[in-house]
């Protein structure tokens, strides 16, 4: 089996919208318009015989008068007007299209007849094709914004495939709140040609792409999964969140996208032996799929923990222990270096608790030594960097001048403290460089703090210590795999 | 053993504060400072023999020189003064104090003694304690911020006590970014006098609390917790998140803490057969306390569920199957009920798939359907509600006048959409009273748009389809509790 080279998928210079419409509330209309927002670095020629023009492209009656080479063709009309579309664009020598349309084999055996008609037609071009049932691509490299919803993904090096085109791209628009960058993005629909096994295996040789996810309900027996998987897996990561796990699921399933999910256990055997990481949450995906692509992997299970608070540091250690994670106790030589930094009470152990310090200083210094230590192979930070960014009071207070006073100061330090780059996540970015070790930051606040603690700093963030967790169990379950012959 | 009165405790009319600093370093200061700030409805009398006045309060030398009676005292001095101190807030005939200082028990012998001083010297005076190393309590009625961080709770019906002062003073913060309310809180350090078992009786018979949740560690062997719990339990669910579940964990609780973590399996059985529900992350003791605190308990297991997309409809299921949930399947009375409001090709089940229908119509008048069917007890639905507040777009693009046009009319369509009221939510939140049934709501989107949908529409809602139901499944488990005389 060959990859398919989907260069000109991803990155057409050219591409020919048939069924692009002038009614806002198509979808012809509202692709065309995310990809002309989306600032393509291509062309797109709207394809209409009844139109001169829409949003201010030059409309063409039919495929063949488009000017040039088209890389890909996108359609939009309804389902039964898509098999001879198909011979025009096998005439325009199309390499790649992408079938928005629905009503094939996901609504019954008369879609499925007119889906074989479609691919059969198809193959006969050599056309490979993106759907029936799809809800689009994004392509980060040419800006290609391709797909139904108005979300921009952030920039990034992941790239995605999704049996469910809604998850996807909600997925999507829940990375750019969080920070989850993505090169590129298929909703593959019912998968009539092109299936996830071709995208893993085109992704896996993609040079933009360092981390594979994807969310998957079934896949045909005939399908080379678990061998292709077996392959890429070697090379880069590839999370997968498999729905249909459960009988019910499963029909559920099977009525949405027609396909059958088929036995949980199998899958999910399989998926150990391919390498393949299975997360069981739409959140552990994208919490996987940020620390993967911005994290050095953990040597071992060995997890070293610092908090500024004993019932923190209780429940991490007990996520660890309940997740095949160890904390491992510190030795005398350690101890000792701590002691330097910390007051005299402090209780000696991993995790390491300041004891309600709240200055940084022995924080980051603490830090350095745990993470240099080399019985640890990761670090959970927990309460590190920025917190609270505003000085909360009562709107209604009318105190003593001191009182406002206090609160005014209090105010201004703690808006100053916004405005300034946080070196203590700076130093802590510097330290999983140096010391090739996953540093995860877990501090409570919002989408948007983690974001720019990525963007900003190049620190991976949760905001609970569960999470993190999670994510270092899936690493170091990926490093065990490649380290040996084994499954995960 | 009879229900302690700690309303004195909680909304105090007179606090002396023992240890109060004009130094903004010191607790004894911004205790002071929150409480002012907090506009707390009674009076502080701050004690120091040092200072004229603090924060513009007069300063009395010794306690002894407040006038009139004194609720509470706050003591925020060095350990080693505080056995004297006790003896003159006994001459005072002060019925409670806070002990914020830490370096008792929790540091060794030394400190165990000290605390075993202090303790007993209050027991003769008939002073109930709360600590010592307590980070404070905050109490709605009164408007106390009588606790170390500057964070300002939500009101609600919630009351917490933590044996971590840390963990749940950070659960008080995260609570105001998800729109989850306390009514008290109690930070109870080393439980030298009252326990979590007092706060628990008391939080029972206290009118303003619907809803007990706790952060655990250990507890002494002699502690009536589970025959309290046991009575409580039946009035109003207890919820409870266990430190040192693991043995490393019980380590680490115990050089915390000093407590004894003790048994996981033991602690286990014993919360089931005391009808108290544990929680296993932090994320989940916060979603559990909303969900309780503003949902109908549902009557039974039984889930129908509404999605916009197939994907979520399927990964939904699976988490519903996997924890004890059932998503029945429809009967043909339902499916003919929906007919009427669906596109033919709908997929006659249950989750009831919209099939990519955005319209806000048939979304409400099918999860009506679906919300009054016998057939179900609780419903879970998927993407309702507003979504994306911003309409997102490259700010690089420099289109033809039509594409900016199109951007502009769909900028303004979000922008009008965010500042309107949202009848579907408020749909959403009368169904809920008319049915009686809990109808939780999910959707990908920030902190703050859940806070909202709760503070506007009285409409519980969750990024993601898993913590939804991980809500109602404790939800159904406290049902069952209740309608029997069953373990949870």
């Amino acid at each position: 089996m060959t990859t398919p080279n989907l260069d000109r998928l991803f990155n057409p210079k050219q591409i020919a919208m048939i069924g692009a419409s002038s009614n806002p509330r198509k979808w012809g209309f509202i692709i065309l318009l995310n990809i002309l927002k989306g600032d393509y670095s291509g062309k797109v020629f709207p394809v209409n015989p009844k139109a001169e023009s829409i949003l201010g492209q030059k409309c063409y009656p039919r495929v063949a008068d488009v000017p040039g080479n088209v890389d890909l063709v996108i359609i939009t009309t309804p389902a039964k007007l898509v098999p001879p579309l198909i011979d025009e664009c096998g005439e325009k020598e199309i390499p790649f299209g992408i079938v928005i349309t629905s009503d094939f084999s996901e609504t019954g055996p008369e879609g499925a007849a007119l889906e074989r008609d479609v691919v059969s037609r198809a193959a006969k071009y050599g056309i490979r094709l993106v759907g029936p049932n799809s809800m689009g691509i994004f392509s980060s490299q040419s800006r290609l914004h391709a797909k139904m919803p108005p979300i921009m993904p952030l920039h990034g090096n992941i790239s995605m495939f999704s049996q469910s085109g809604n998850l996807g791209v909600q997925m999507l628009g829940w990375g750019a709140q969080e920070g989850v960058g993505f090169e590129k993005f298929v909703s593959s629909g019912n998968e009539g040609d092109l299936s996830c096994v071709d995208y893993i295996d085109y992704f896996g040789q993609d040079k933009a792409t360092d981390v594979i996810i994807g969310y998957l309900e079934g896949i045909d027996p005939g399908m080379e999964l678990f061998p292709v998987a077996q392959k890429v897996g070697r090379k880069k990561p590839i999370i997968v969140f498999k729905g249909g796990r459960t009988n019910a699921g499963g029909r559920a399933a099977a009525s949405h996208t027609g396909a059958m999910a088929g036995q949980s256990r199998i899958f999910k055997s399989a998926f150990r032996q391919a390498g393949m990481l299975e997360v069981k949450t739409s959140q552990a995906l994208l919490d996987c799929a940020r620390a993967f692509a911005n994290c050095p992997l953990p040597k071992g299970n060995r997890i070293g923990i610092i908090t500024r608070g004993g019932g923190w540091g209780v429940i991490t250690v007990d996520a660890c222990e309940e997740n095949g994670l160890q904390v491992p106790p510190l030795p005398d030589k350690i101890i000792q270096k701590l002691d330097e930094h910390l007051p005299r009470y402090w209780s000696r152990g991993n995790p390491i608790d300041l004891v309600a310090t709240i200055a940084h200083d022995p924080y980051l210094d603490c830090l350095e030594v745990l993470a240099e230590w080399e019985g640890v192979d990761a670090v959970i930070a927990l309460g590190a960097g920025r917190r609270a960014p505003r000085y909360p009071y009562s709107e209604n207070v009318k105190g003593p001048k001191p009182v406002m006073d206090a609160i005014k100061f209090a105010s201004e330090y703690f808006d100053r403290r916004e405005k300034k780059p946080d070196w203590m996540l700076q130093g802590i970015g510097k330290m999983v460089k140096r010391t090739g070790k996953p540093i995860i930051v877990v501090a409570i606040g919002p989408e948007t703090l983690h974001r720019s603690n990525l963007y900003e700093f190049q620190v991976v963030s949760y905001p609970t210590p569960e999470r993190a967790v999670r994510v270092l169990w899936q690493m170091y379950k990926y490093r065990r795999f490649l380290d040996s012959q084994d499954e995960v």
